[in-house]
């Protein structure tokens, strides 16, 4: 498999996906069309409002890209892609659309024999074993929360380390990710805004400028520098 | 229906509900059994080391308290309880529970006519139409996101201004709710820490010092200070 797993879609300050510009044309190589799938729908914009956006920054960086709504059936559009991004936006929104249209089986199935995948944020969140550890509000109902399982771990995007100055009574991040341990095994990747994962094969690699905290069920969270993340899955 | 729909049990800097010590007293006047629903688990910790805390705090007030867990049935804990207290914690978790406990017809059905029901943070969210706009990590699967419905809305408990000066991309609370909006037509009221609702009967309050902020499908959202909110829910 081939993925390539983004906390956030843009950083503060600059242009959507720009501190990517050096990333993406070496991840997508494969070829030239590059399929959208809109159904996380930031802010509730449509999906063709959405895949306008996504596409200005492709073309901008030579390739072809059209949202997978816009094809006769996903099979087609799945055949035609060489690449796949799906766009952040809300978790629960993109992920029972996926069930719901039938693309499940479709998109595991073609990224499992190496179809490039890029997921930025609640896209990312469905490369791991479940939605559990997104960060969004659960406007709708999805049918489950399991996800892709294309890794062997969760990710947390988006990832706040605790404010010591704040007054909000509300759980810390790290807290929401304890209580999550208390009911389910695997690991979280609490992955900060600015930072990737890149995944060929057996080759899996934290990239970008930050550490990112590894929680386990049974250990003191923790932090990783940028690098090489196989020894951390095999430990 | 008697409701007590709190934000948080806790503001900064004070101990657990002191800032509700003349209010508690004027809201369980039936008498003195109040039954504990221990299910939200905050910070995952059991049922047990759950109920001590709230038991200590209403123990202080001249309450007994017991929770739900140390019955035998959950039929018999209803018919002892002269006032119901769900305290915070995973909204995920103590809905779950409470679906697969068979709790949720026997407590709809007691409150509806007429026991005294005291939620705070996940507490209250169970009282609007759905837990949808619960701010939760959804760390268990619940057969259903629906919620009780005794008032005609749904909250957003913890309710967080954006702020300005945030480097962070996440979505703020607003434009959460917003999407919300996208796919659910309820009213939503955004309850800051250290207001609450009362609700006795065809009577409904805002109380506490600060304002709540509304959101409506098809309007802006806006403020209301403290006081009746039956004009609001009528027009």
């Amino acid at each position: 498999m081939k993925l390539l797993i983004v906390s956030t879609s843009t950083v503060h300050g600059k242009p959507y996906l720009s501190y990517l510009d050096k990333e993406l044309p070496c991840f997508f190589t494969e070829g030239k069309n590059i399929l959208f799938i809109p159904f996380a729908r930031p802010g509730g914009i449509t999906w063709d409002e959405y895949t306008e956006v996504a596409t200005k920054k492709f073309s901008a960086l030579g390739y072809t890209m059209r949202g997978i709504h816009t094809f006769a059936s996903q099979k087609e559009a799945i055949d035609w892609a060489n690449g796949v991004f799906t766009g952040g936006g809300n978790t629960f929104v993109l992920l029972k659309t996926i069930y719901d249209s039938g693309l499940f089986e479709l998109l595991n199935e073609a990224v499992r024999n190496g179809l490039p995948y890029m997921g930025t944020s609640a896209g990312c969140n469905l490369t791991g074993i479940s939605v559990c550890t997104t960060n969004d509000m659960p406007i709708v109902y999805p049918p489950s929360f399991k996800s892709f399982g294309w890794v062997p771990f969760n990710i947390n995007p988006h990832y706040l380390d605790p404010d010591p100055s704040s007054k909000h009574m509300g759980e810390t991040r790290e807290t929401r990710i304890k209580e999550f341990h208390k009911f389910n095994k695997q690991m979280v990747i609490g992955l900060r805004e600015g930072s990737w994962i890149y995944v060929d094969g057996e080759k899996i690699e934290l990239k970008g400028e930050l550490s990112a905290r590894i929680f386990n069920a049974s250990k003191e969270p923790f932090e990783i520098q940028s690098g090489d993340l196989t020894p951390l899955l095999k430990g």
